[in-house]
């Protein structure tokens, strides 16, 4: 850890150009990408990637200058962002951070607990700093970036203090300069947190899906009926499963819990429909009609 | 029922501005209201609403002319459009039916079995289109309505051979005024489509609610970190109670039957999450995906 006025001298420095590596030129990297050199924070932006059909997307849309390996990427940049799925990044983030010396490493995954664990007790721990920028869609692939991605949304940084005051100071600059506001929170929080706000949406969505496939096996007809209620609950059905699988695994319980309570939720409305209980039914509905509170 | 070269005749006439009756100048009656004075299709719009309240905002938004009682409204309509809470509709259509002589008679209704059955065997059944335009939102009342509301929407005829060929003539013609596509339908079939794309999410939107609403009152700040996705599942929560309880009434049955379905569902990611059966994990979501074929 360096100290707070080694820091701020940082600080002052910061918003002259860095060289960028990002790693997964998807929807989250490649947006990113665009927003760092639309607003100047970038002079090269390097690129690693598995996919070549993604690299070559990426290069073509001018996502980043070249690709290179890992290893070398690393080398010849300031900043490095992991924006490949949470089991990768839970592999590659000791490897990573083996191989740092200045470096800023920040990744983009929608866990956290995992994460800082992997790399709990290693002698650079402090030039990692764990984020989740709380935006997505459910598109994927460097065809899915977007520049005004993380406009006004909220990012999450994880035990921050566990990373260096400079590369903390780094991170909040560059997310405060793509226009989003800083949440600062335990890792373990942020983890139970995200299962309520965010991974219970997409299994309820996921399964709506099933739900209705397995009807339009009969009848395609149903769907000329869909309307604008239902592609709401059903559009994360679409996320990508290779970036979901590990999101579920890496926060099972909490997850586990709030589909428990989900479920139950769903049984109260099930047993007003058996039992003919429309006073109940209603009240559930009014009770739930209590979510305006929070959003708009 | 009149004949086919009489409707014909009407629809050469039914360009010319029709007196309208709005019973229910709410989010569908008030959309309606101002689409219909936009094209040019009412001449005077009469409104009916027990809600005074509503009353008095529907007038200053100029959605309709003037309030009348239900009778004196008929009494002075080419045209009667019902656009209250289902469960209100099949009270009141065999009334209304009762009181028509040429108007034609419409209905908004969510359900379609149980209003088409409310007038089965009435003398003026000839007179009364059901029809169930797919659009809405989770707003309600008169400033909720939006002059845009039906565009490119689906709306749903049932049952249009036991309607006057006039009758369904100009709800079609209407309909497609405000640019609608028209699909005709069995009531029952309806009603069983309609609970798998529009009820059921509902039913899902206001138990994801409930479940995080649960977690509320333990940590205020889960609601901070809520994104797009959180609150695409969760907006239809927002709806209101008064129009949903009698919906989920009178389409009981299907519903519980996709309830059901929608459960067992959410039990596979479930038993993947208990299991760590992280390939039919995967394969349950890359299942979803195929929603994509449906919704862009």
């Amino acid at each position: 850890m360096i100290g707070l006025d080694l820091a701020h001298e940082y600080i002052d420095s910061v918003m002259t150009k860095k060289n960028f590596a990002i790693v997964g030129v998807g929807l989250m990297g490649g947006s990113l990408a665009l927003k760092c050199r639309k607003l100047g924070l970038a002079d090269r932006i390097v690129g690693v990637d598995s996919n070549p059909v993604h690299a070559t997307t990426a290069i073509e849309m001018g996502l980043v200058d070249e690709f290179m390996s890992l290893e070398d990427a690393i080398k010849v940049s300031d900043v490095v962002i992991l924006a490949v799925p949470v089991g990768i990044i839970a592999a590659m983030l000791p490897v990573v951070i083996d191989h740092v010396t200045h470096q800023v490493v920040i990744d983009m995954g929608s866990t956290k607990s995992a994460l800082v664990k992997s790399v709990e007790f290693h002698p650079n721990r402090g030039r990692y700093v764990a984020s989740h920028p709380m935006w997505g869609t459910e598109y994927s692939g460097p065809e899915a970036a977007v520049e005004s991605a993380f406009q006004d949304k909220a990012v999450i940084l994880c035990n921050a203090a566990d990373s260096d005051a400079d590369a903390v100071a780094f991170a909040k600059l560059m997310f405060e300069a793509l226009s989003m506001h800083i949440i600062e929170m335990d890792a373990q929080d942020h983890d139970l947190h995200a299962a309520y706000v965010s991974h219970i949406s997409h299994i309820t969505s996921f399964a709506l899906a099933n739900t209705v496939l397995e009807k339009e096996n009969e009848d395609r007809a149903i769907f000329e009926m869909a309307s604008a209620g239902f592609e709401s609950t059903v559009r994360l059905a679409k996320s990508n499963p290779e970036m979901w699988t590990p999101i579920l695994m890496q926060n099972r319980e909490n997850v586990l819990d709030v589909l428990n309570e989900h479920i139950s939720q769903l049984r109260k409305f099930k047993s007003c429909l058996e039992k003919e209980n429309w006073e109940y039914l209603n009240e559930l509905m009014s009770k739930a009609n209590q979510i305006k509170r929070i959003i708009q």
